[in-house]
């Protein structure tokens, strides 16, 4: 078993750790924002002072933080991950952050000699706790064997998409369709509801064919049982679909509907539906139309 | 067997009524501007001068018709199916029209002590010659009984949604998600390939996550292998985006990736590309970014 | 002074035959839906039975109708103008229609040695009261001239655009342009306002620069001063943007703006406000925001 | 005459230096990323070495830094003006910037005892070097007053609009205003120009009434006789959507038509368009249908 290094031990970070730990794996951490949940010290965590001396004591490091300047700067900040790597080291960064960024990371950590993954995660929560997000990484495949066997322990759906920034890319990706597809599922049922049909029946009316999807499954039932508890917050999926539009924006590249979608987002961030499951943008178009769906 | 009136024999109405035939039903229609194929002639397809005529000689009418203004022609236009009606006899309507004339069309005909079901359908000609349609009723639960076993010959997903024009609120839902399903898919796959990675393993490793659906699946591999050959011709779809956002209009309803997806579409026909596959909406996104996807 | 016969006598019909009467001439209508008001016929307005028959009795006909269907109703129904045309009639149709099915209209009149002038307005019930309507026309040079003194009776501003269907074009883009306008100051009020700053001191800072336009002047200041009084009802201007996209639909134009702005204004007509002038457009986002501009 | 500190020597802040030594005033700037213009030097520019001490050693201190980061780091990073402030000493950020930041910065300076105005403009080069710049000031009355003199030196149309981050708040209205403007007169002749009018001719007769714009008359001018040299570039109002559409998601707004804009000049970046005039959003349209306005 292998002494491995976590940085970033927070709602998503604590489980995935946590399965590390039970795997066998000593887990080290450095003193960051916020401390570690008690369950991680009952099971061994230890502490070191900064990033840098985790780096400079370990050969695994994962990161798992919130958005790109928290990864920029505990790599490249004061006493940075940066400053220990070296030959025969690796960077996995499950982070959800810009691809475009995570490029020039990944470069940078490379003239150190060490390797560089990103391997960024969907499945929210409750896929943390359960060992079964869907883990889409980027990197060369050598790096990529070396970190199989603990992504097999946090994960169960694992790709290897392309080189550093793809797993990014992959992310980014997915949360354009997840968001564009629960839109439109939103914009389906309140038109079949307020038509005055049961929105019920119309969903499971349309389970068989070509409309078929995660989303219709779950997220269209949500929306019909009113559940908006979450699952994954409207406001983490804003974050998701404003790296999409960044990205789009650097690389010249026009999605009019994730655009447009993220305005709706703001509408429920306006009305005080930030917190709810990502479904909960059902209710924005619900206002629009001054019509609940259910 | 029974003899059923079937009117608009073409792409889609003559694979359907040769079904009919096949299971030993007499099919006969009214001239109506394209003259019948051949092959329904060969199979005993009969005629009468007019719509009224085949509604005052059988029980049973089936319309598979263009677009809301041919429908309603046929029925209440100069001699038109209506004038033919009365007590016992039930109008079938599996074209896919306007939910809200649907309505309008079915308390006319019920006035006549006649019933009413509409019907719309999706599986395009591939479903209808392989008799896989999928078949989404209004109407009530006793004529839709008396209606099943014919459309058990035509369709494999039939449900009754509820009463009349439900069908069509159905169809016109299940044509929002589709089509904003395919430009959600078209999105990520445009930023995918432009930010660098390969879009044919961001689609595999997007298929086991929550942004699976059947677009993704089919869909995003036809952007992928670029194999536009229709399927469902994007004049199509906007013809039923069309009815979506007329019928928004009518019922206060704000759908605004559904106006934006046809804005879309409007792309494709402006560079020629409205008799492609749906899936190839893609290419307007491709031309606003300057990079295909492959 | 001449006899002209008038067909289409309304909320904005009215004013503007009685600018014609009250110069002199003899104004003829026929039979048509709604009976005319009182003070046309105490003026003199005299009644024929049929279109048909003031196009025979006539040389110049205006009609001022709601829309494209009431139009070819006029025009080609059953005893319609057509059908009374001839050699040195002027069919003037001042009304606000499709720009494509004008071209056949006009196609058809000039078949009987008529002419045809399209000529919508813009300017509202005001304009037309005040002779001050905005008058965009499209025919032959010669026709104009021919009209040109009946024009200068009802309005003020103008111009021969180009030929039969040039009229009604400009006045779909005028009205692309004011609704986009409306909505640009919309946003940027709610933004200001939701921001902490005070929108009229916001929109007299803009006033100066590139910002400036008759509408940050007008409807912004309804805006402000909550005056959403018409004017111009959101109605109209939903009538008005749909010949926009049911054109662009047509001839292979993307207008995303345009589309997106009509969603707005069913958000509107949602919650009550389709009867408000079309600077209450504000209100929809403002529901979206949360937030009153003032 | 004073002594004036100004950091921020590029495009827009050397001619308004300029104005500053013209009417006799000393300008000392602190040593930044780009060297100081010839012209500059050659009128009497000093050089300190670093923020802070610019800002010991004077009483007021001007920024015109291209955006936030770059506006912060000068003011609060290491050796930034922020540890050189005291009582009686004015800072004037005529950057163009996050608002919210703005706000932060304010109160931040505000607890030396300094003060803070934010007096974003706009006008461009061309009301740079011409000194008629527009100025939206947020600030109190005495600090405006105290500033006053020198915005009269560089701009014409000056503005108090409110309390500190209100400038900025005017200044994002104004760039919403504007770009949503010209992609409404865009969409206008497009439409016209496909629908077979002469687009020139639409455009006059559009000036007279409701459609008027000080956008029409330019930029629908540009668009006409396709001259694109900027004039203010796409790529620069690109960013200022951006501090729009930022501010909107951390204040809970939406902003349909501003995002869908954002997107159309991604069209323009993506097509190589972005140092383009912004009239030249005109293009992505015209790419969309397939046909130049003209």
């Amino acid at each position: 078993m292998a002494s491995i290094g976590f940085i970033g031990l927070g709602i998503m970070g604590t489980p995935m750790a946590r399965h590390l730990q039970d795997a066998g794996h000593r887990i080290i951490t450095s003193k960051f924002i916020i401390p570690p949940r008690q369950e991680l010290v009952d099971h061994g965590l230890e502490l070191v002072e900064t990033p840098k001396a985790l780096a400079e004591a370990l050969d695994t490091i994962i990161l798992m933080l919130p958005d790109t300047p928290e990864v920029e700067d505990v790599l490249f900040g004061e006493n940075g991950v940066y400053y220990g790597l070296g030959e025969g080291k690796l960077v996995i960064d499950m982070s959800s952050i810009s691809p475009i960024d995570t490029k020039e990371f990944a470069r940078k950590v490379r003239e150190t000699g060490a390797d560089y993954i990103d391997a960024p995660v969907s499945g929210g929560e409750v896929g943390a706790k359960n060992a079964s997000l869907s883990i889409m990484a980027g990197g060369t495949p050598e790096s990529f064997e070396r970190a199989l066997p603990l992504f097999k322990l946090m994960g169960k759906n694992i790709t290897l998409v392309g080189d550093c920034g793809d797993g990014q890319v992959t992310k980014v990706a997915n949360q354009i369709i997840v968001a564009l597809t629960i839109e439109a599922v939103s914009e389906a049922l309140v038109f079949a509801s307020k038509a005055g049909a049961d929105p019920a029946r119309v969903r499971e009316a349309l389970m068989g064919g070509f409309a078929s999807s995660r989303i219709l499954e779950v997220h269209g039932e949500r929306m019909i049982k009113r559940t908006f508890e979450p699952g994954f917050r409207i406001s983490l999926h804003q974050k998701d679909l404003n790296l999409a539009l960044q990205g789009a924006k650097s690389l010249g590249i026009s999605l009019p509907n994730t655009a447009a979608t993220q305005e709706l987002f703001n509408i429920c961030a306006a009305n005080g539906d930030s917190g709810l499951d990502h479904s909960g943008l059902v209710r924005a178009l619900e206002r629009m139309a001054n019509h609940p769906v259910a």
